[in-house]
């Protein structure tokens, strides 16, 4: 099944927007899951058990696990098995910002979809076409773009004007030329602005977006701007905020809820 | 020991701008190599046996060992401690072409040189100041900002006029101005002309390039643009024309020789 048909799936199923960021900062794990043998796994796990009925997608940010080295990298493969074992229908979004050139992007298409199993991935353009068509040639994949960061600093580089638009309008419009069907977009929800003109340029494409804030003002103007004519098409990632909450299902619940008003 | 300092001694001791890039393709391997345990250790270990006198600096790209998922990373990390253990003079730049926002950021960080424990990593500046600062926070190491990479569609982006500039140019202006000490940069070797404007701009800095041709007059092209006042402060990146040939000490000892005869 390609990805765009399993993510509407699920996005009807769970009534869902919401992609929950698997992001486990050691410094910040519960006590008594720390204790444990695989403290990330169980951590993952207890999130994913709680809220797997309310998500459309889980993104785990492959920094967190690398961050731990080996041993982190094995508890992001339990993960990986254990939502694939008891909840297949739920797609995995890989966040590992990948760009290399040739032969060397191929490795590491090959990493994220062969050896992960990831059924999409967030990946730099900034190389040019030829460094993206080896995430590409994996058909059912989605390979995620990142046009527009959510951070403060992301409009240096990001809003650089050439021929009177900004940067990321600019290569986004080059890159719809291309015309890729597995091809998404990523950004920022901290821009609700600049995710219109990318959700403008690209009707049918499905958008990541991250950096959601709590206030119910921005969630609002994020989701305005980033659904398609279906009022769909769109995964919004929330991590901390759900992780470290008291309640994460509680909380998971009440995100998505607050989404589904505006859509 | 900074890395400028550490990078100047063994370039002065081995006579050598020559970097060896550990780039094992398990399809490349000998068949003799293939047949052991640990086939990329075994394999990189002769390499570097071959060639530790040779060269200036070791460049394994991480996207060889992640496309064989832990496995291959295991084996990335014996590789380094074998290094480290053997040939500590050497530097090791992980070619890992990290970039991420805020506390994400800080997780490659953490991982390229806490866990991976490199001397120097390739990142994307794209993303903004914000997202370099945590790398740059480890001030012994190198942390080598791509600006123009090697491949043949590099341009499509990386050559954006703005301002009647490149857009490699008109970024690279302003991360000089941020001024860093301990901040390289990256051109492909396929571009002399980009090399020789990157090299006016910084004419202090480390530069790290690939993509060297086996032509002689490419070699000196590359050569003559990239090198500082001091004939040196470049590191060339050759991979696999010395990996996969017949004779790697031999083939190392050509290229080295080559280069050094422009120098």
């Amino acid at each position: 099944m390609n990805f765009k048909h399993k993510l509407e799936r699920i996005i009807e199923k769970n009534n869902s927007l919401l992609c929950v960021g698997l992001d486990p900062d050691l410094d910040k794990l519960p006590r008594h899951i720390l204790k444990k043998k695989n403290p990330i796994f169980e951590f993952n796990k207890s999130i994913i058990d709680a809220t797997h009925d309310l998500v459309c997608a889980y993104k785990p940010n492959i920094a967190f696990y690398e961050a731990e080295g080996l041993n982190g990298l094995s508890q992001l493969k339990k993960t990986i098995e254990y939502l694939q074992s008891n909840y297949s229908e739920i797609p995995i979004v890989l966040d590992a910002k990948r760009a290399d050139i040739g032969n060397t992007a191929k490795m590491y298409a090959k990493s994220v979809f062969d050896y992960w199993n990831a059924d999409a991935v967030t990946v730099y353009a900034h190389l040019g076409k030829d460094t993206l068509l080896p995430f590409l040639e994996y058909k059912d994949k989605l390979t995620i773009v990142l046009l527009k960061t959510s951070n403060p600093d992301s409009g240096t580089f990001q809003n650089i004007v050439v021929d009177r638009k900004p940067y990321y309008l600019y290569i986004a419009e080059i890159i719809k030329k291309w015309n890729f069907d597995n091809l998404g977009l990523f950004v920022g929800a901290t821009y609700p602005k600049e995710m219109r003109d990318i959700r403008d340029l690209f009707p049918n494409k499905i958008i990541l977006s991250a950096g959601l804030g709590a206030q119910s003002a921005e969630i609002k103007k994020a989701v305005n701007a980033g659904v398609n004519k279906q009022k769909s098409g769109i995964m919004l990632n929330v991590s901390r905020s759900i992780l470290y909450s008291k309640n994460p299902r509680w909380k998971a619940k009440k995100l998505r809820d607050e989404i589904n008003k505006y859509r």
